[in-house]
């Protein structure tokens, strides 16, 4: 137990590591120019939607009490606060769906008690916050962020199964409730006359369904055929968002008989209109609480104190993985202090609380690797093709290139790792020289530099204060933001939970056990399918069902009416029942094939010496570079990771998956 | 011009061919039992409902004259002649959509004259299914089944494509007339208010869509990986029927307070209600026709004879591709003049006639072959286990099994060519003899007898006479099939034109001509495309265009109000075209792979000796039968064929593209 014999240890380290770049933060992202807009736009992209369809949940939850300008304006918020303050900046924060879950249970509690009722529910929520921060505060001291180790996969996995499963529940009561009439509105207005009610409905069948299928299609673009790969990555990265706005239009294709609102869209006061104004105000009830609730609500307090400190360490932890090769040290402490600042300033505007999100983190470390790469391998190409104009020798024109390459790393890595990272292109540059090009090919600066150079990634601060000040600038755009059809956010739950279950191993072994036996040998096709090589199918199917029930558990505890608030508390159980009684159980390689666990000492497959570089990647791709293929940065970069952000691993090693988290954190490569 | 010289040489020598076998044609469909029931079952499923839908497409253009009724009766009638006086009971007969659109322009001119009109609209017809029938007698009389060979496969690619471009039309027409008050309609009814028909339109086009991706899906389901075999079969052969019942059965779901007429349904009379009877007196009007109109009747009768002659011997010859193996000799001359038969029948009648029709007659021979399969395989496998029982030597088992062979057979295959057929049985069979079976394991009678079993049909009429009466019997469940939601026959005509298109080369290059350079390899993993490794990319690209360009063209005819009529012409002048133009334009062997034609003399890639056996047949399939990986029967065909029904060929040889139609047509092995 010696992180909590040395509090503030890990706060301390995190922030010196942290001060000592932060500078260089900034510096990094302006210097990018203009080119630093297509990350900030992506991300920006991703995870706007997501919070306006949360916000429309949580109106219809709570009977409009919030809706999505409160969730905006908390993502925009903490957003800023975390790219200014926090420690990795390439962790993006937003309002999620486990907020949105206890927001609701503190509503349905707070609207049954007289002494609280409906107008002192945002300060009792404010009392939740306050709590979650001081407990949050607690956890950074303490360095809790070195038993986030002991949530294994299994628990993630579990995790974002009930939040899919949580999703679709919410597409059909959404599109359900586009069949009734709102509540608390007037029966008799002629828009909610059966006929009209029913063609609502059926529009929202209709928007809903055509928004999933076109969203989930154009999610898939960069594997089409058709079209060039500048296109199909266009469509990959904002075909979604695109999809909304066609929908949206699409919907103002009803003829002009139909009553305006029918389609319904979004319900939700403008930000200045006085409904919402009213909300910013709610620290001057904080008093108002009753004791006894002031109290009560260290309970819920818990449960989102865990959620937060799990969610946010874990995202961050996603997009610090090791294949990014990041050069500037993690903040997983420092950011946990952060976090709970940010609960603090929510709790007393009355707006729920942001935390990291899944898959906007990873994806945003992705999308500074493209970016970086592109600057990268312009210098080096420049540099190289003129030392073939000059006729330099093979050695001097590596020379320059090494050189390139160690100053755009900001002097993070030294010539000695450089030259290791670099040695399949020396290799190409001198072959040139020795065999004159005759065994395999002369140098090539444009082929070669893009087969050989190690991922980078543009670390700094600034796309993440633009796509931040972006979703705040959204409240300026509510009235065009409320022209979104209600049902074409239900089928956006629905995309969202459709789309966050490839790759994720529970749902794939799921899928295993109604495999026919004689088919089985195809789902070694994908990617993700170790365990069917490695582990017996009784072992698979017994651990599969096992996490099955688990999950039917979990969700059952959802739907309890006030108890429900205690629905994470099976995944801290997890924690025990992996470390002691599943290895009871299950073979400890079975185990650590369907749940690698970091704490459990194995023997790992070799690890990769050299960092992975962008050709390597492409084993994924079916194809090989001397075709003339065309193959773009994003999509390796794409085929490589799930589509919560988790870099594939065909045979996973333990070390591979390590968490760069150590009792107390000592920076990386410094 | 040899085949003018000798008229009736044709028909007599299929006739004599055809008689030889006529009673063994009972015997065996008899002999089969119950198992016969499968494929009659799987062939009446797929006519039943495409004839229904073209009634369905007949009664919104006729106004009522025609409708689903006569659709059926047609098909029942003629299906019945074919059966009992056809020459090639494989051949499958009914209404199809060339029919469809020729009543139909005889309709609209019928409808503007006024010494016409209406009423004599079917006596009109009738002349014109008179005068085809002429034509068509002459044309078996003078062995014209021989310049069938000159329609090359761009004529049948664009024909098909024509039709898939009429399917959509005629599915989108469909649609958007839900949204519309129906001809001839009392416009006062509550039915017909506004948000009604907007609510009948909507609902249209979810179960119109509904319907034709749940259809295409469950398709595909032999590939699916779940489930097994049995049920992905039972989806892939009767899961379109089921789905019409499925999204049928779902357009009752629509609440109690939408009207009864929401949505549509089939709008069809009774045929023992008044409005059908009065159509089977059409006989005693035909002098009442005014004998301009009567000559008149000329024009479309050349066209109808026209495409019938084609339509009729190309849906023949697929069902008798040389991959079959058929036993029995073809009757293409001969089956012209029972088509005559059937013309002059419908004609007299009032009803529209039925001709040959793709795919459901390859699938016919299809699903025969697959039974014929089971029988022998049971026989063999059950002689060769006794065999061992007994301990007898290999060739004893051998010749035990060649017996069966033969005598399944029916006297067709002589023991000399019996051996080379069953050659790689014999040698599993006599290995285990040599080598103790160490070398490649033991005589397995269920694996090897699998292995190496050649291709044979059950050859008889019984199915084709019991699926005509099945048809027969729609008509009694009339009021059931009335049932079917209108929206969800629509659907069903999308389904049909996407389909029918893969496949197509035509349509393969389409595709091509669109993908990204660096993707054309992705291509060549298709079952289709030896164009892509032979043909330059200009030629395709060049012909594809110019095909393109033509299918506009005919499209384009389609349109002209009275003129269209002549649609057929620019397919026969496809002939020409193709003989006299196209080869100064483009190379002769990119012509070929592009083209085949069998009338121009080629060096053909080698072609096979033997006949292709099931197991050979796996090539298709990415599995070896090692694995005791499941692959059934049907499951292999399904996969070596288009959705046409023709078989699949990698490199195309003008020898396997062989009609089977000789200037005076030779029955086979005889």
């Amino acid at each position: 137990m010696e992180h909590i014999k040395s509090p503030f240890r890990g706060v301390s380290e995190d922030f010196k590591g942290r001060a000592a770049c932060y500078k260089q933060d900034w510096v990094v992202g302006i210097r990018s120019g203009f080119r630093i807009l297509a990350p900030t736009l992506y991300i920006f992209f991703a995870s706007a939607l997501p919070v306006i369809a949360f916000g429309e949940q949580l109106s219809k939850d709570t009977d409009g009490t919030l809706s999505t300008v409160e969730t905006l304006a908390s993502t925009a918020i903490c957003g800023i606060i975390h790219a200014i303050l926090g420690g990795q900046p390439m962790l993006i924060v937003g309002v999620a769906e486990p907020t949105v879950i206890m927001y609701t249970y503190l509503y349905n509690f707070a609207k049954g008690r007289s002494d609280l009722g409906g107008h002192l529910y945002l300060a009792w929520a404010g009392w939740v916050c306050i709590w979650t921060a001081c407990m949050l505060f607690l956890l950074a001291t303490f360095n809790a962020s070195t038993i986030i180790s002991r949530f294994t996969r299994v628990a993630g996995e579990l995790f974002g199964m009930l939040i899919t499963v949580l999703f679709i529940q919410e597409s059909i009561k959404g599109i359900v409730s586009e069949f009734n009439i709102p509540k608390g509105e007037d029966q008799s207005q002629s828009l909610y006359q059966f006929h009209w009610l029913y063609t609502n409905g059926l529009l929202g069948i209709i928007l809903s369904i055509g928004l999933l299928y076109t969203a989930l299609k154009s999610r898939r673009a960069r594997s089409w055929r058709y079209g060039t790969g500048w296109l199909r990555s266009f469509i990959a990265d904002y075909g979604v968002p695109l999809m909304v706005l066609v929908w949206t239009a699409m919907s103002y294709a009803v003829p002009n008989k139909v009553p305006s609102g029918v389609p319904r869209r979004l319900f939700t006061p403008l930000p200045w209109e006085s409904k919402s104004l009213h909300h910013w105000t709610v620290a001057k009830d904080l008093l108002s609480v009753p004791p006894m609730f002031i109290l009560a609500a260290l309970i819920p307090a818990t449960m989102v104190a865990g959620l937060y400190f799990f969610d946010h360490s874990v995202a961050s932890q996603m997009a610090q993985q090791k294949e990014f090769n990041l050069r500037n040290p993690s903040a997983y402490h420092y950011d946990i202090l952060v976090l709970g600042v940010m609960v603090l300033i929510c709790g007393l505007l009355g707006i729920p609380p942001s935390n990291g999100v899944l898959p906007q983190s990873p994806m945003h470390t992705r999308s500074l690797a493209v970016l970086r790469r592109q600057l990268i391998r312009k210098k080096m190409v420049d540099s190289a093709k003129e030392g073939i104009r000059q006729k330099a020798s093979g050695i001097e024109i590596y020379g320059k290139m090494e050189e390139i390459f160690i100053e755009m790393d900001e002097g993070h890595t030294a010539i000695i790792t450089a030259d290791k990272e670099l040695k399949d292109l020396k290799d190409a540059v001198l072959r040139n020289e020795a065999k004159g090009g005759e065994l395999k090919g002369p140098f090539d600066p444009e082929k070669h530099i893009d087969a050989h150079l190690p991922v980078r990634v543009n670390e700094q601060r600034v796309s993440n204060l633009l796509q931040s000040l972006l979703v705040g600038a959204c409240l300026g755009a509510m009235p065009i933001i409320k022209k979104i059809p209600t049902s074409v956010l239900w089928g956006y739950f629905a995309y969202m939970a459709i789309d966050s279950l490839p790759g994720n191993q529970f749902w794939e072994r799921l899928l295993f056990l109604f495999i026919t036996p004689g088919r089985r040998f195809k789902v070694l096709e994908g990617p993700h399918a170790s365990f069917v090589e490695t582990v017996p199918f009784k072992a698979t199917a017994a651990f599969t069902i096992f996490q099955f029930l688990y999950l039917l558990l979990c969700f059952g505890v959802t739907w309890i009416p006030i108890v429900g608030i205690l629905f994470p508390l099976p995944f801290f159980f997890l924690i025990v029942i992996r470390q002691h009684i599943l290895p009871k159980f299950f073979k400890r390689h079975n185990l650590s094939e369907l749940d690698a666990a970091e704490y459990e000492e194995f023997a790992a497959t070799p690890r990769r010496d050299r960092s992975l570089s962008f050709k390597e990647c492409q084993e994924f791709e079916p194809s090989s570079d001397d075709d003339g293929v065309e193959v773009c940065d994003a999509e390796i970069l794409d085929e490589l990771t799930t589509s919560r952000g988790e870099f594939k691993r065909r045979t996973v090693s333990f070390n591979d998956r390590s968490l760069q988290v150590h009792p107390v954190q000592v920076p990386q490569n410094k």
